[in-house]
């Protein structure tokens, strides 16, 4: 790693504590820079505006967060088991982060600047795919009748994803930052629900 | 109908109009009363408040559009085929009074006040016996393996409302207006899927 590396990520550690405590919005670059005892001038040479470094941020916990994901289904005995210890972890990352609201990108805040929106994209492409290798175990070891995979990997991430943030919609307010333990508690009820209604339909 | 029912009655309809196309942050009770060509105290004799009128104006579609959902499954040959018009039921209405967020109360300015609140627990609950029946026929006519009815109308009445907040979301903004044939497209076509894997793992 050169110095400059070493540096940036630094930079990045420390900004991760200011914006999953107090938001992107209420999180100016001042106090990254006091945080980390430099000036202004040589916070903004690594990152030229706010957005730059939290989306190094973004790109840095959510990388974690689909190995995390990934391992969750490595180790998991049956399908159902490992669909809810995905949800598990994707439940653990959003109480992490909720002030950060990086789960599913979800303050107008993102909207105006497309990388995060491309991020996004991403992060979803890459956790159907995860999914979609542990349906085709699935069906090789026999736990699974053949499907299409990669169509219901598809299915089963926009149902993920859906379900969560209906709830917290519903139960908090579109613009609410709040994530209480019932909210949770609710996701991870209505998920359990919802795998073993289509593991009946999917298992052999 | 007496005829302060049938003034009441006139109000609402005018309402639904100003509030389907200018939504409700941008309508006046000024600019209802001025469409009825009534005085604005004489407006104010029938409903104290504008979200009290706007309450009424949600109500009336909404029991316009629970009957609607209720045809759309006594009028289905088959399961899939019933939830895919009750579906197609709810993208018309999200499209023709998407002005109004009221499809499931998006907007903030719902949660400040909990008669919506209310309102939209009242519509899931009879959305949800309304799937129930629909169920539980299935089960009867021996369409359906035997299955907790209950549950499974909670669980699929949770996957179509997630699946239509969060591509909306997604698509336009947690709180855009937009609401393109695209986005419609892309909930129509994902909750086919969902309703083909489900499908799969309810039928005897």
């Amino acid at each position: 790693m050169t110095e400059q590396d070493g540096k940036k990520e630094k930079i990045i550690e420390v900004a991760l504590k200011r914006f999953s405590h107090f938001g992107i919005e209420k999180t100016t670059m001042n106090d990254i820079a006091d945080d980390l005892n430099i000036s202004k001038a040589s916070l903004y040479y690594y990152f030229p505006d706010k957005n730059s470094l939290f989306l190094e941020v973004a790109i840095s916990i959510l990388s974690d967060q689909l190995e995390k994901q990934q391992k969750s289904l490595e180790n998991a005995n049956s399908i159902p088991e490992g669909l809810m210890q995905m949800i598990e972890a994707r439940l653990a990352f959003a109480e992490q982060f909720h002030m950060m609201r990086i789960q599913d990108l979800q303050i107008d805040y993102f909207y105006k600047d497309k990388r995060f929106i491309e991020l996004r994209e991403k992060i979803r492409e890459k956790e159907t795919v995860i999914i979609e290798h542990f349906l085709d175990a699935g069906i090789e070891r026999g736990e699974l009748r053949e499907l299409d995979a990669e169509k219901t990997a598809v299915t089963l991430n926009d149902i993920f994803m859906g379900i969560g943030i209906s709830r917290l919609h519903i139960c908090s307010g579109p613009n609410s930052l709040e994530l209480s333990k019932e909210v949770v508690d609710s996701i991870r009820n209505s998920l359990k629900d919802v795998i073993d209604l289509i593991y009946n339909g999917i298992k052999k």
